[in-house]
């Protein structure tokens, strides 16, 4: 099975994220505008070529369910055991393979089918979250955060 | 050739790590103390099970030559182009892997080969760094991390 995604989750008690940063520099926009969250875990994610809706709900059960925010106990899930916030950032970067010195991204999905497929999982996401609060980076644009962590626990999935 | 280590390289342009945290809270250290650095790298690294020294220069020269670090133009590295700082965090975490709900962590070092390859590690990266000034999470410890960045530009990398 080819891999469709890759995910990098890791813990935060804060994250602020400017969700459009290249407008503001571009002059398209007035002022930088900021989603944040509190304590729960910020999610980085790329589609690769060929990623399709049907892996959607499984990836989004993972970050909702999975027991993956640590705190000094047993790790838990955002949805059922602690009801935090999450903050999915796309990050194509993770798609990178180093080759010498240089970093190649073959094999992510177009700029296009990626925009689409990140809107889905944004409303999925939505949908199957009852108790986590989920704030999403734009997609395309450059993802300028600021994080605080009592430990990153950093994870990465594949899918 | 199976998996050594796993490394997850992040921008920062900030980045404030507590390297006594465990011993703060457990009462053996009075305050907590930080390492932190400025504009560059934040590597988290994770040896797997195997992991022999044989790999580490090449790692250090992936972490201190590779294009890595981002700023408007093209990515540079951080050794010859533009001349900043690494902090590497060792992040055990990495190596998990999602069944159902819960990450297990099989196949990762034990605590103390992973210990003695990450001091072996740090001493490589000294030595090979000319430029770039080089600092260190405590190993086994929990990694309270404070980051800023103008981007992550996270990049995941197999050795």
């Amino acid at each position: 099975m080819t891999m469709s995604a890759k995910l990098l989750v890791q813990n935060c008690i804060s994250a602020k994220l400017a969700v459009n940063w290249d407008q503001f520099k571009s002059g398209e926009a007035e002022k930088i505008e900021y989603v944040s969250i509190g304590e729960g875990l910020v999610v980085f994610v790329c589609f690769r070529e060929g990623a399709t809706e049907d892996i959607l709900p499984k990836i989004a059960s993972s970050i909702l369910n999975g027991k993956l925010y640590q705190t000094d106990g047993k790790p838990k899930s955002v949805e059922s055991d602690v009801e935090k916030s999450i903050l999915i950032i796309p990050q194509a970067t993770l798609g990178g393979k180093l080759k010498g010195k240089q970093v190649q991204y073959h094999g992510n999905i177009s700029k296009l089918d990626g925009k689409k497929i990140f809107e889905r999982f944004q409303d999925i996401l939505k949908r199957e979250s009852k108790e986590t609060e989920c704030k999403f980076g734009k997609y395309g644009n450059r993802q300028v955060l600021q994080m605080d962590t009592v430990g990153p626990f950093s994870h990465i999935f594949e899918f």
